[in-house]
């Protein structure tokens, strides 16, 4: 069925009512499965309306997980999905399908699969191209413990453009491992898949003929299923005779219709009867079976709630101020070039990326690469721009580290989804740049308080002659106004934006990092209404380089130092702070806040930041509570 | 010529002392380069033999480094040499023939390529597999400035297994770059090869033909060239009717002897003539045309100065008190499984990997895939040890956070090489580790003050339910006595070494961290002979958890707080204290000591370290100039 409208109202499902649990799947007969299918499609369409989340990927192995559950023994048998927010039929089919309209939200299921939810979930995910990994892993444990079972890894071919896939392939073949790797090839990351891997797959496609697996086990080959793929790289089909798979030693099956739920059921029996490392090689839609998703991929990736209230900020989104500033400052200076590891939507690239098509490049899902490629570019004399989620740099940390810093190399960094992430969740928590960052000599690391700040900061940035990052939160700005110009402020100078009940003398110096700073300055006139003693808040702006020279200028008038930042405690901005007062000599009692150091659960994001005290009111209690300590101690 | 003894006295050779740069190798023919090989190898044995230093690998692509500077119009075409420890060929051949004698002493020339050092040496490296994202950089650049140069990537088979690599093909096609990749292929790491992809180079092997180039850049197939390939995966081929290389897209030409200078130069000229993403296969012998090190590669991977000082220390390597511990740890626990990326002979695991085969898993270069594959394997309930390096987990680092802690999943890592690396320079240093581990939940981090203490710490991170480290220097320990038991210590427990001039009252509290402790408190006895102060020194043990009711405790009777570690001040241990005291409402004067925020170039370990004031004077020194400030405050 092909589907046209997200129901608002929970769909008749009989079928799929009856199994909460995958062994009662797999009860019902093969040709059953299509029904369930059909059932789980507008159950998901349902419950992704209802929660919002990500959808194309769920709607395209809606087939795939069913019959992955109706031929494996799960939960003794392992799958680990790859990525994972594709797991929204794997919830549903163990016992989760009634909670599914609470996924991403606060107390709800989590956005990915995670091992404390369920034992169906046998391997958290996130980020991308771990799966593989992770199942050999479980493949050569149960192998050593002579506790053989099943283990798929099911990734998709985006996910496989990442290096780590590759190792783990590679060890896999070292290994013999009896481990399936379900490559789910729907030609996209979350943007287009790119490189000369899509265009090997588009190469097998081009084939047109399958390597199928009949009952006994016996690989055969057969026409090519009938099938739309929808490459844009079909005609570049490289002369391959082969492919990759098998070249590095995996028996591969495949391509079959990946939506053929009773086919994919007797390949899956038939390759169980196999050892060793093999590949199931699979062609998906994404958003298949809802008409406005097959058409727009990219846009119908995720969806909001169709009941959700307008949005409640005009403030434009970072990621877009970020790409206004690519724009502008590309306009200007014919050195710029950018790069993404395939987040060209989410890193607000679009416009630059139809503007400027041959100063873009989508490296695919390879940050390691995207970093070091920068390098490289710089070397040459360009301005190479790196536009990466503070989460996924931690993929780039050794490449940040020995090529581009050790070389004092210009490249520049816009650091998207610092800090929390909301619903996202633990996985994908920005919390911990500015401490693996400022460890690195020759950075420079700064933080805006506001969007307009942004722009300036990533001009600013740009123009200094060495690796320098501006990390910026998700969502919108506050709405300030912007300035078309691009100025270039002075590196390391901070900003006293309020001195309060100044005539009290001693003052309690809050020193606010990016996204807390209007935070705090909220916080400072709440407290200051209500005691008598003076607070100043600086917006501190750079990480790294520290403003030294204010904060030795301020600490004669400062009976409490308070930082404040969306950032762990541990090693953080606030970190860099006190490891400059003591290098100055300076000694007075300070208050860190920021993440304390446990992972967050998934909530809104100001759900969490309420949690972790970093709201105004929150930082405003903490202050207090630290001041009533000082005085306690002098009196 | 086959040498068998490694020359005490310069070569003589005339045509080398010809060529300063190589527009003079230029001018020869192309009859004459087999003796400038052979010059050149007579030299390199005389140089390294004087230096100390990588052996086997720079032997192996002499030949190589000739036709490739013979071929391209060096420095203006682009050489990038992969990891780096083979280029001293290159070295000698662009203007720093006679100082290679200096290599990696202080002072001397850098032991990889460096940008400082000289033009020729396009892109610093020293970790492996990063030479393709970087030439790839240069080329994109290089084209759109309309500027096209010749970019040529040498890389090992060995460090093609790293993702990285991958990534970086996969995106040399996606933009067609003009790109040459040599593929060096002597089947080896530093260790042997291993996995699909090294089987996959042995089928290649194994078909008896090459594609070759004709003048007029057409290519060929022509018969295999005789050629002894000593591959253990011979006999593993596979049935890939092509290879993995065309299938992705580049143009394949290979394989060819990689020690027929002539052919070779001949085979450059001609792919110089095409464009795009291009890939040159050559077979190569590390140890090439010395006898002892073609018999065995791995020893004779480096080799130390041939008039060099007798050991000085009989105490043992911390490498090998872990190995010795993970041999004993398996003995009395069936689930200890042990993981190194591509490091057996490094991190002391020759003997764990002869005893349990089963047990040992060598998953080539591919640090990220280490990481996670033990998350997987801790997922199935079996106790799985890491071994890297803390420069290389600086590669693992996401999937440390992502797939091991917040999962906190039971993984051991035994962090060798941990602080300054002496003769390998900055690229390997593992200067950060605290700082990028310490701010992720769930972690424990331990550093031993000698090698029993490593040794029993193991233990206790092993016995810890969760993601545990345990790091420690290069080189040898104190000497101190072993004890074979394995005692669990009391995680977060530090120990106070000794309380100088106790009666005096007030204190100088020295904590320190790991390799420093025993400096610190060398420092502190020279300290409280000369001054009226006593002096406390305690063995932190722990960077997470601290010891936070001792340092409450001893806050009270401290009037200066010294934190001393072999890491950077940023973020590290010494930052963790202050974030403590800041929480404590622990006010009082601190010195942070430890690295400064630089790289820092080669030079003796211990030169280093005195260079960074973390021998025991430099301790001693800086502990008297705080305590003189903290006198000057108080009167």
């Amino acid at each position: 069925m092909l589907y046209t409208e997200i129901p608002s109202h929970r769909p008749i499902t009989s079928l799929l009512d009856r199994i909460d649990h995958p062994q009662q799947l797999r009860l019902l007969e093969r040709n059953q499965l299509e029904q369930v299918a059909d059932e789980l499609r507008q159950f998901i369409l349902y419950a992704v309306g209802q929660s919002g989340g990500h959808f194309g990927a769920n709607l395209g192995v809606i087939e795939l997980t069913v019959a992955l559950h109706y031929s494996f023994n799960t939960p003794a048998d392992r799958l680990i999905w790859d990525v994972g927010h594709q797991a929204y039929p794997h919830k549903a089919l163990t016992g989760r399908r009634e909670q599914l309209v609470t996924i991403r939200a606060k107390d709800g299921l989590a956005a990915f699969p995670a091992r404390e939810e369920s034992e169906f979930d046998t391997f958290g995910v996130g980020h991308s191209s771990t799966a593989i990994s992770a199942g050999l892993g479980m493949a050569l444990a149960r192998r050593y413990q002579k506790d053989p079972c099943e283990v798929v890894a099911i990734i998709g071919d985006g996910a496989m453009t990442a290096g780590m896939a590759f190792e783990a392939m590679n060890d896999a073949v070292a290994h013999n491992a009896d481990l399936i790797v379900v490559l789910n090839d729907n030609d996209m990351s979350i943007s287009q898949s790119t490189g000369g891997f899509a265009k090997h797959l588009a190469a097998i496609w081009g084939k047109g003929e399958s390597i199928n697996i009949s009952d006994d086990g016996e690989a055969y080959v057969q026409p090519h299923p009938e099938w739309t793929y929808n490459s844009r790289l079909h005609s570049a089909a490289t002369d391959a005779a082969d492919n990759v798979f098998k070249a590095i030693g995996f028996d591969y099956f495949g391509p079959f219709d990946g939506h053929n739920v009773e086919q994919l059921a007797q390949v899956f029996e038939a390759v169980k009867k196999r050892k060793g490392p093999r590949l199931v090689h699979v062609y998906t839609k994404k958003g298949k079976g809802f008409a406005p998703a097959e058409a727009d991929q990219i846009k119908y990736h995720a969806i909001s709630k169709i009941n959700a209230a307008p949005a409640a900020s005009a403030a434009p989104k970072y990621s877009d101020v970020f790409g206004e500033w690519l724009c502008d400052e590309a306009a200007q200076d014919q050195r710029l070039l950018a790069i993404t590891p395939a987040m060209c939507e989410g890193s607000g690239m679009v416009k630059f990326a139809q503007t400027y098509p041959e100063r873009y490049f989508d490296v695919a899902i390879a940050e390691q690469h995207a970093v070091t490629l920068a390098a490289g570019m710089a070397c040459e004399g360009l301005k190479p721009v790196v536009a990466i989620y503070s989460t996924f740099l931690q993929r780039g940390y050794d490449q940040l580290i020995h090529d581009v810093a050790l070389q004092n190399l210009d490249v520049t960094f816009g650091i998207d989804r610092a800090g929390l992430v909301g619903e996202d969740g633990p996985t994908h928590a920005g919390a911990y740049d500015y401490a693996y960052m400022r460890t690195i000599p020759n950075m420079v690391i700064m933080a805006p308080k506001d969007e307009n700040e942004c722009r300036q900061m990533l001009h600013t940035a740009y123009l200094y002659k060495g690796p320098a990052a501006v990390r910026y939160p998700r969502g919108n700005g506050l709405g300030v106004a912007m300035q078309s110009q691009l100025t270039e402020m002075n590196i390391g100078e901070a900003e006293v934006l309020a001195e309060l009940n100044a005539e009290q003398g001693e003052f309690i110096s809050i020193l606010a990092f990016g996204s807390r700073v209007q935070q705090a300055l909220d916080a400072a006139k709440a407290f200051a209404q209500q005691h008598d003693i003076a607070v100043r808040v600086v917006n501190m702006r750079y990480v790294k380089p520290l403003d030294e020279a204010l904060l030795s200028q301020i600490a004669d008038s400062t009976a409490l130092f308070v930082t404040v930042e969306e950032h762990a405690v541990m090693g953080g901005a606030g970190s860099a702070v006190n490891e400059y007062l003591a290098k100055a000599g300076i000694v007075k009692p300070m208050l860190n806040l920021g993440l304390s150091d446990e992972f967050l659960h998934q909530a809104s994001h100001a759900q969490m930041l309420q949690l972790a005290g970093l709201d105004a009111q929150g930082i405003e209690k903490s202050v207090t509570h630290a001041w009533q300590k000082v005085i306690h101690i002098v009196s």
